[in-house]
Formats: structure tokens, C-alpha cells, sequence
């Protein structure tokens, strides 16, 4: 458990403690810096977030594969960082970012193309904004 | 490891399959309706997924606190949800909401607060948009 004051420190200081999960991973929130859009949740470790406020542009880290990815790095479907915020609690960044192309790797422009509504035997998803930009199949090597 | 066609379904089919960690739990960003403001970042089980789809109002798991939570039910700081969207790989959830008030338990209307910027001895922090709108000590219990 945190005392009073070791909270305080991390929700009023002006000190980068990044709070890694057991894995070593903060979430990351991306929303696109024009619409305001979430464009995609995923994950850094201390490497990619040292890396991203570097280089101004957007590094994840892959649970999936196990490894250290710069976005667009495959699929040339770049971020750049326009502003990085921090929550309270230091454990979630929040980027707004220019989007080249689209930021799912299923071709959207977003990851959040289908809407959750209630309907009557449960929820129901539809499709909102899924067009895709790309082919995955064509951009990702099997 | 799952097929590619348990993969298709999960990312193209309308099927409503939440996929919860080991905890039982999806990511939640909550995003302000009229700004595209990132308001937090929180987790829901199964329970408070399913509260939120049936009454349009906000439900959380608190880990610190490991309970269901109805988001403003102390603060009176309520989120009404707009819309509900689900990711690609249906481990992520964003609701754009009408905020009452403050989302932050700080006071402050986002939990992200304070900007990330890279500085000569590493990553420096600064408040944005910090000013408080509820006093925290007059509105948690202790």
C-alpha cells in the first residue's frame, strides 16, 4: 500500500513515474489529433515510451509477439505524436497523434469500427466507420 | 493459440465476445462526447459491462478497490453513455459520454492532466487543463 503523501506525489508531482504493470507495461491510448476519434488502445513498456518521447513518434509493445514495435513499421502506417498526456494515477497515456493511413491492422482507420448496443437477447454489435484503407493482406507478410 | 478463422470471427463477426484478461477484465476509455477529450481510463468485468449496456450510465471494476463501481456514485460525478464502441480484437472498449462534473477523483474534469514532454534530464511533466472542479476531501468520505 502507497502512504498519503506517496500518492500525492504521483497525482500532484511534476516527476515522470511511469506505474508498469506486473508485465512492464502502461496502457496507451491513441485518438486522432483532427476528430478527437480513439483510433487504438495498446501498450508500452518503459523502452517504447522512452522511445516515443524521443523520437516523436509512436512505439508500442507487442504482448502478442513479445516484442518492441514502432507503429507503421510493417505497414507504413506511421503515428506521429502531436501531445502525450499522463493520467493520475500515472499508469495510462493518452497521445494525440497524426494518423498516416489507418491505425488498425485490419485496413480501418480505427480499431473501434463496430458499435455495442443492447438488444434482445444481449448485445448486438453493427459496423460504424469500417471501410477499409488497406488491404491487410497485401501490407502484412504471412 | 486461436485459428485464423476464430481470429475472423473474433475481429469481423457481430458477435458481442468481450475478451477478458486473467482478472476478468476489459479496458475502458471514456471520452467526452463534445471535446473528443480523453476523460479516463478504467477497467470493467463482465457485471459492469453488462450494467452499462442496460442503463446507459457508467459502471467500472475498481482493482484498488476489487468492486463493482457506478461511476459517480459517490462523487455524484456521472457519465451518461452516448455510444459504445468495441476494438478489432475485442479487448478494449470506448464510450463517448456526457461527463457531469469532473471524471477525475482529483477534482479535475480528465484524469490526464499533466503533459509529457522530453527534457534534458529525461521526461518532463507539466498540468494542462489542472484546475480543480470538485474539492476531493469534501466529497470522499475518509
Amino acid at each position: 500500500m502507497s502512504t498519503a503523501a506517496e500518492i500525492n506525489d504521483i497525482e500532484e508531482g511534476l516527476a515522470f513515474r511511469p506505474k508498469f504493470d506486473a508485465a512492464g507495461l502502461v496502457t496507451c491510448v491513441a485518438t486522432d489529433v483532427a476528430t478527437g476519434e480513439v483510433l487504438m488502445v495498446a501498450h508500452m513498456n518503459d523502452e517504447a515510451l522512452r522511445k516515443t518521447i524521443a523520437s516523436g513518434e509512436a512505439w508500442y509493445f507487442s504482448r502478442s509477439r513479445n516484442a518492441l514495435w514502432r507503429k507503421g513499421e510493417t505497414s507504413g502506417q506511421t503515428q506521429r505524436v502531436v501531445e502525450m498526456r499522463l493520467d493520475c494515477d500515472q499508469d495510462a497515456i493518452w497521445i494525440r497523434v497524426e494518423q498516416r493511413g489507418a491505425a488498425c491492422h485490419t485496413g480501418r482507420r480505427s480499431c473501434f469500427y463496430r458499435k455495442v448496443e443492447a438488444g434482445e437477447a444481449g448485445a448486438q454489435l453493427s459496423f460504424v466507420n469500417a471501410d477499409r484503407l488497406f488491404d491487410p493482406e497485401k501490407v502484412y507478410p504471412k
